[in-house]
């Protein structure tokens, strides 16, 4: 069984460690793992070259969730961080201070760093970097072009994504995003056949706008996302009118989407009408949305979906696959 | 009164700490310092991409040395320094786990990094890290090209300094010394003018052969060395037929010169026929070297030079400056 997830950071990385503790429980491969095949294709639309190294955040918070290295308390970054270079660093005065370097995530940049400068691509290097965490997915980033989400603000300057949300915790109006680089993308290696060849296809909650769509931006992907065979579910990452994490109200609100379980489903759409999903699980404190989305011909479920550890994310996935069992 | 020296890491560092502090007992500015203008001139023939960041050895050992944060029991890096991000780097496997990467030293290298990628040139980014620790000294890099030494060693091999140095600690068999880029590579802004300029100019007890050595082998510095008025004045980096650090020995060995006070002298050469001296300071273990260098018309003297401490260096730098009375 080939699964593959559209992730996101933290909600994705998540959800894929509670769909790997539910598969090692129904499809186990003796080994306290799964004999199911997971790839996780990753945005890439939020790294940067900070300080001369190459930042990935939503693979680094994969790899460490994955790997089991990740600060739990925050959802990404590494366990037992430290700030030493960072707080040297800025004695400086360079600026970014705002930008958390963790001396044990800095380990992780440099690597990576150094690997492209060997030549490697994105893909190649992720696949380095993954060994020493003997991930139990395969980890593609969504492209090895660099692709880079900018906020463009309302006097028009663009703003790269990370300042705007980390920096400024997306308080700066916003007109639209901007993925600087996107023309020339192309899908990493394994990225469309993952989405081709998958039995099931996950949309975990991770951030719509600039995360998930940011993978489905990428030329190729979308249409291949239309044109799979498998059965697509997205997960709602809108909680009672609410986002789960961080500001995805901001994110939905600048491309004129309100921040609600169905519309961040209306806004993906259903592959039958050339959206990319064909259900939408959705939390029960939003089960009120059901009705509606099943008279638009949703299939739709809602169930609890506030992944607070690694139980709570299974069953998460246990619904999209009792959801699954539910398309003809 | 203006002086400049051509400078290495460890031995021109602490060279220049001592001269500051003599300086600042004959010429006191009234606020701990001196009047006198001291510029330094930074051998950068180590410097190296690793990971990523621009290390330059030479100018982190002189500004730690002089902004007074250097580790007094080895002479470079910074005090209170650790290893966290080099010790977690290890676990990818990437190689260079012999090059010591502090998490303090990063921080100067990231920074450095970061200045190099907005534009800045090498003088200008020395500039802005300099600020951070209130240099008594003006410190220029000897060019703001890329001129980085290398080793051929005995199977036709390049490798980097650095690598033969630190990690083969000079015992791969060398054949010569290769300065890669030095052919396009000019002096920094201000180099021959804080020669051509100086009221005395210094060879400290550097490296002769890759340190001062690649300094004077910038187009343009030996021409503006042998032709300024100041008079040149050399410490001996051998005391008892052997370098008082690293394997200095080595490298004069490469190029067929003998690790002795007087053969170090014979190197560099009288300016009054075609080197770079006037005259030349030796240990007074080495005393017995004196009548015949004086023969050869060499200005010379001998004294202590074993800089142990800021008070020694100071008397290494008084012993210089004693020469200088006695020239013509």
């Amino acid at each position: 069984m080939k699964l593959t997830v559209l992730s996101g950071g933290v909600g994705g990385a998540r959800f894929t460690r509670g769909l790997l503790a539910l598969l090692a429980q129904r499809l186990p491969d003796g080994a306290g793992g799964t004999t199911a095949q997971v790839t996780v294709i990753a945005n890439t639309g939020d790294d940067l070259w900070l300080h001369g190294v190459r930042v990935c955040p939503d693979l680094d918070t994969l790899m460490y969730t994955l790997g089991g290295a990740v600060e739990e308390s925050q959802g990404w970054g590494r366990r037992d961080e430290s700030r030493r270079v960072s707080d040297d660093l800025a004695h400086y005065g360079l600026g970014w201070e705002w930008f958390t370097l963790g001396d044990l995530d800095l380990a992780t940049h440099l690597a990576r760093t150094e690997l492209l400068r060997q030549g490697l691509t994105l893909s190649a290097a992720t696949v380095h970097l993954a060994q020493r965490w003997h991930l139990p997915v395969r980890l593609l980033p969504m492209s090895d072009d660099a692709v880079e989400t900018h906020v463009e603000t309302a006097d028009g300057q663009l703003v790269h994504f990370e300042e705007w949300w980390v920096r400024w915790r997306a308080s700066l109006p916003a007109r639209r995003f901007v993925q600087v680089g996107l023309n020339g993308a192309s899908p990493a290696p394994g990225v469309l056949e993952a989405i081709a060849e998958a039995d099931v296809l996950v949309v975990p909650p991770s951030n719509a706008v600039v995360s998930v769509g940011t993978i489905l931006a990428i030329p190729g992907v979308r249409e291949v996302v239309a044109a799979t065979g498998a059965p697509v579910v997205g997960v709602s990452p809108i909680i009672a009118g609410a986002p789960v994490r961080g500001m995805l109200d901001t994110c939905l609100a600048t491309i004129g989407v309100a921040a609600e379980a169905a519309a961040v489903a209306r806004h993906y759409g259903r592959r039958a009408q050339g959206g990319v999903l064909d259900a939408w699980l959705l939390d029960t404190a939003d089960a009120d949305a059901v009705p509606g989305l099943a008279g638009e011909g949703w299939l739709v479920a809602a169930a609890p979906t506030l992944m607070t550890d690694v139980p709570a994310a299974a069953g998460v996935a246990e619904a999209v696959l009792r959801l699954v069992d539910r398309l003809p």
